[in-house]
């Protein structure tokens, strides 16, 4: 949601333009600030922001992407256990990729081609393996077993017209080199199972790139974190179609909640989320409401767009103030990180937050913008201590000294 | 450049009380804010605030000010050299020391007595033995051999009227007796050629001090820190007539720009130093532009001076307002800390900054000034975090996550 000036929106930021009484009210009737959810000038990704919003150290405790898009994939995934971000994509005889996604393959081909793959067994029987394809080309990859590494290089290189990379130890210990050993002895025999396969020869006939190889990067394990029930003796729920926020807030202890016409697009029904959070407020002491859709929107430089999708989030935000108690909730907005529509990519400025609720120091922001909440009585905060400031409030942290 | 109020100044700063055109542009165009450049309440030495302000976490990196130094004079110290600052001094028969600087002895003098010691060299021969003179007194002296260890006391007392101190190891390794050992024995050897010397029988001769003893002290090695061409794949430069600043750049990487009528005192040229920067920016993504005058007219307690030599930096600054294309150029200014010009020293306060530049969250504050910055848009910041800012307005920084 946080950007920067626009040229074409007379120099305002796209929450600066956009109408939005809600967010006003939010801002007026609380406590501002800004949110460096890393550290200031360094760009976040939507995982370590969470995990910074949500009050761990991002920086101490984040170990990849892999393991946590794999748990907001459903997989069940075990400390220990190394995950993989995999492509279906499709390859020439000499390993040159053609197609990083295998044309986008639906959902139905890659299904039926890692039924396939599941019924292949790495020679070392002591290693389990899970697959799973989430959506399109995408493919999660869990290697379950003793003595495993994430220090395996990627296999993927990451663009077209260039040959696979061969996966190497990156470090010299033993696990390193038995990771490498059995991912490398299982990419080839699913290679070999992809290209002869009924699905892909029709996709040749019917001119579709065939999936004939599976590419695996960012190799990871869940972060070794204790739970927010745990830290603060609460129910937490999350409300978000992103699979990698999902494995955020799942590794955080928070019960999931699938919303139907959810899809983290800029079409996505912010209503039926704003009402799921709504719900899950009756039997959750904490909520986490994430909205994908104006990262979205920055990311393909839109920034008319970015304001249309602020104002639905606004009217979302009204639903949410109009049926949530003010006497005993508190509502805190923020982002997790800024996203120029300028640049079209996340970057390091700070994010604005506003916290409204029973007896918080309310200062004289009266508008919820980047500029405006870094007037306000917060002053500008880590991402990792608006978890501990909210927790406060609901009385749930605890006295560090006597 | 920042500093406290003046009584003489009507309790405004000399910042606060100086006629500033120029940087008061940079901060009505820009986004302001105020820098700790250690952390609040701590006064920074220039090394550990310059180290800080090029982004390092000094309290961590820092490890003396004689390797910044020796390699700023343009000895070429590598990692492992044990470096200390040294003194030409006076002493009489009982090691009394009677003038700390030796007169301020003349760089012509100085340096026919460094060319003699540098015959002397340790009866351990795998220790080789660098010496080089800077300006007047001060003397580079660096170690260089197997297991040395900077964990040696200093000779020299920074006083008069007392005897020179005895060398000792300030922990228990071996390394450190050793390192005391080859010390002492190079002191003694100085001295005994020092006495002796007919530069010094000169100097009695004509009623000055004799640079009888060399002193030492801070014993350092070069920090351990990633360049900033690696970390950020920038180009950088140094306009700086200071040592200490320019070895500290030096080791951060950087280019060091020599600049003719640049002396590091009030009387510099400023606008050669500024000439040779906004050149430098035309090979270079970063030029780091430092003018030591204000502080020494605040260690002087001279604050109208220190007025006046801000009202030459703003007309320096105005040269290079003019100079650089503004639509692809960043321009922040800042202090490396607050010298008080009524205590005389460096301070714990923090300093004021603006940056400038295409697409900044510009604020409402319209001056440049200790407490007008402090209502900017940055808020409070450390040191370490400006040059990631920086770096991320360049499109410079690699996110953290996915």
């Amino acid at each position: 949601m946080a950007d920067r000036p626009v040229k074409e929106l007379g120099m305002k930021t796209p929450l600066e333009a956009a109408r939005k009484p809600s967010l006003n009210k939010i801002a007026k009737t609380g406590i501002c600030g800004t949110i460096d959810t890393i550290s200031p000038g360094i760009p976040p990704g939507s995982d370590t922001a969470t995990l910074s919003l949500l009050g761990y150290d991002a920086l101490k405790v984040y170990s990849g992407r892999g393991a946590l898009e794999a748990v907001g994939s459903d997989i069940d995934v075990l400390p220990g256990d190394i995950c993989f971000r995999c492509n279906f994509a499709t390859v020439d005889e000499n390993f040159t990729i053609l197609d990083r996604r295998a044309g986008r393959i639906a959902n139905e081909d890659a299904s039926k081609l890692v039924e396939s793959l599941k019924k292949i067994k790495p020679t070392d029987s002591s290693v389990k393996i899970i697959l799973k394809n989430t959506v399109q080309h995408r493919v999660a990859l869990v290697l379950r077993g003793p003595k495993l590494s994430t220090a395996v290089s990627d296999s993927d290189p990451e663009k077209v017209g260039v040959k696979v990379l061969e996966i190497k130890p990156s470090d010299r210990r033993s696990e390193s080199r038995r990771t490498v050993n059995i991912l490398g002895e299982l990419l080839r025999k699913f290679h070999e199972v992809l290209k002869e396969h009924p699905v892909n020869k029709g996709r040749v006939k019917c001119k579709l790139p065939p999936a004939n190889i599976i590419l695996c990067r960012g190799a990871g394990t869940i972060p070794n974190i204790k739970a927010l029930p745990e830290i603060y003796d609460i129910d937490a729920a999350c409300v978000s179609a992103i699979s990698l926020i999902r494995g955020v807030c799942k590794v955080a202890g928070m019960n999931i909640i699938d919303v139907k016409g959810a899809t983290g697009t800029p079409q996505t029904n912010y209503m039926a989320k704003a009402r799921a959070a709504v719900q899950a407020l009756k039997t959750n002491d904490f909520v986490l409401l994430h909205v994908k859709a104006p990262d979205v929107a920055s990311h393909d430089g839109n920034a008319k767009q970015k304001v249309e999708i602020i104002e639905r989030i606004d009217r979302m935000l009204g639903y949410i103030l109009s049926n949530v108690n003010s006497d005993e909730t508190y509502l805190a907005v923020t982002a997790d990180h800024t996203t120029s529509s300028a640049t079209r990519d996340h970057e390091g400025d700070p994010v604005p937050v506003a916290i409204t609720g029973p007896y918080v120091r309310r200062d004289d922001v009266e508008e919820f913008g980047e500029r405006a909440c870094a007037r306000g009585g917060l002053n500008r905060i880590r991402g990792k201590d608006l978890m501990p400031t909210l927790m406060n409030l609901l009385g749930k942290t605890k006295k560090f000294g006597a």
